[in-house]
């Protein structure tokens, strides 16, 4: 299986180009969307979210991973293998919590260069075609590279800040639940939240946070939009202070 | 074929999960996505909303159904088949319409349950499983139970309010056009609309309502969106009254 | 493969019940979403954006192409064979660059109706049975005509106008690079806009303007939105003069 992760959005023309050039050369591959509206220009943000949602995923899927400021620069791509699942992308740092997590990783540089590469969009021209070799398992396309010599920014394993809001207005942190062990509270700026354990164990229109459904430390408003209540946005930071 | 109808969006997380779970179970079943952004927390619109397009496919098909505010209470999880199309989703009344409008239904309540079920995103975890056993000529994986025993509110068949804004601002009413009938006319307010047969029959920019593509009677503008030119949103009021 | 261009949106209904359409009468052809997004009412703009980004595909490629604000009234349904590649659409100006550019080109009015056709969805009615019956090889549904007689407004092969803003808020033009010769400028209102190979290319936050991976100028910030950096939509215009 195909799992798509970037930014590009999905009704205009980047994510069906991609989707292309996938279905043109494995065309019995499924390709799913997990993520269309990971946090642009913010490879930070978008590793957490990364790291949360693919360890859902079996061994063997491919992962192909386009959150990438920096297309057309000197950034290399790469392939990983972390515990099994393979990932295609650029070596910015958004891979940096899938290396941490993995038991056991190894890497490629990917040397090949298509015919025609534009200096914009190596998610169709590069990572997709060789995601598609990857899921008809073609071995990477470059030589191996030692894992250590990946780019790993020293950013938090667990981050105190939004990086997703999702469609109702609910704002996921980069925080595990262990980072907010029992007898410390969430708090957003000068306000605690209390925690729960679905929307409706607190009243409509009160706001909660909570385990998602990845294992991140999300909050929400019931029957309502956290983000809208509470002015949340992607970047925003918060708090694991006492009760 | 699987129709997907959720308030879950499909650039996020939830869509593509879910279909990765359907595509991994069920991997020769098409999945279409009908309605993604069905109306959050609003069971009642929704269930308008659903009843008009479901009746649209054939026999055979396995509706995932997700609008669901009550997530991780005891609103129980139910399977139906009404004329041969079955429906997966939350006993919490978006089925009401189309269990009312079938001329046979049969229905079980949903007793498995995953390894690990998450208390917020059933969709993935529950319903989807179960679908993907449904096409695949399964049993539902639970008892039989009586369909009047079904949450079945006293919502009226033929709802007077907005229940979906389209993407261009066009404006679906939960009436069916025997709710409006000859001599009488459709009021927003104190402004009656003329109907039309589509949209060119009035001059651009000019509203009007008529009986869409799925049975619904909708209101639009020539070349323009009615929910900006007359403020237009989900949930608004409609009248029906003299001309 | 089908590719979709189409002003329908994906959330809502009416990509989910053409798809449906596709996969039930060609099971075995994958559909892709180019744009879900192309511009509404505005068949001048769209022309270009589907001429520029279907050159792309390979021949025998089938696309359904939906931009249609006369929906409903005399516009004729065609089919084009345009270098291999066959569209499917209303011959309302969409077309009038595919044609243009094409070397050789074949026509055909369709003249098949389905039992019920809508008078507000021509693409689930009308367009989809018709592409789901051409990409398995049937011949088109009505009689050969000359291509000569086709919608082809008087539409500048370029156009100096926005055509369509992205995700990211990058906007393209209507401008192949062959618009903008070595010499001149490209200025929005008097501001006059720098060239580049890709945004990193300039300091974060700057506008540039680049050769899109698809052919087309098209006006970014190096890590921002020119949309709202410049004040920029679909319809502006944009200008060539002097350096």
């Amino acid at each position: 299986m195909f799992v798509l992760f970037t930014d590009f959005g999905l009704t205009g023309p980047y994510t069906g180009q991609m989707k292309a050039v996938l279905a043109r050369r494995a065309p019995t591959v499924p390709a799913v969307d997990l993520f269309a509206d990971a946090p642009a220009f913010e490879p930070q943000l978008a590793a957490s979210l990364l790291a949360a949602y693919a360890g859902a995923f079996p061994p063997g899927d491919v992962f192909v991973c386009v959150v990438d400021p920096g297309v057309g620069t000197a950034r290399a791509p790469v392939v990983l293998d972390a515990d099994g699942r393979r990932f295609v992308g650029p070596d910015n740092g958004l891979f940096a919590h899938v290396l941490r997590r993995a038991r056991t990783v190894r890497a490629w540089r990917i040397d090949w260069r298509p015919e025609t590469l534009s200096a914009t969009f190596h998610g169709r021209d590069l990572f997709a075609p060789v995601a598609a070799e990857l899921a008809q398992n073609a071995p990477p396309p470059g030589p191996p590279i030692d894992p250590a010599a990946l780019d790993r920014p020293d950013w938090p394993h667990d981050l105190p800040r939004i990086v997703y809001v999702d469609v109702y207005g609910n704002a996921m942190t980069g925080l595990r639940p262990t980072a907010v062990p029992a007898g410390s509270t969430l708090w957003l700026g000068d306000r605690p939240l209390p925690q729960a354990r679905t929307f409706a164990d607190v009243p409509p229109g009160q706001p909660l946070w909570y385990i998602n459904a990845n294992g991140l430390v999300e909050i929400a408003v019931n029957q309502g939009s956290a983000a809208a209540a509470l002015s949340l946005g992607v970047g925003n930071p918060v708090r694991i202070g006492a009760a």
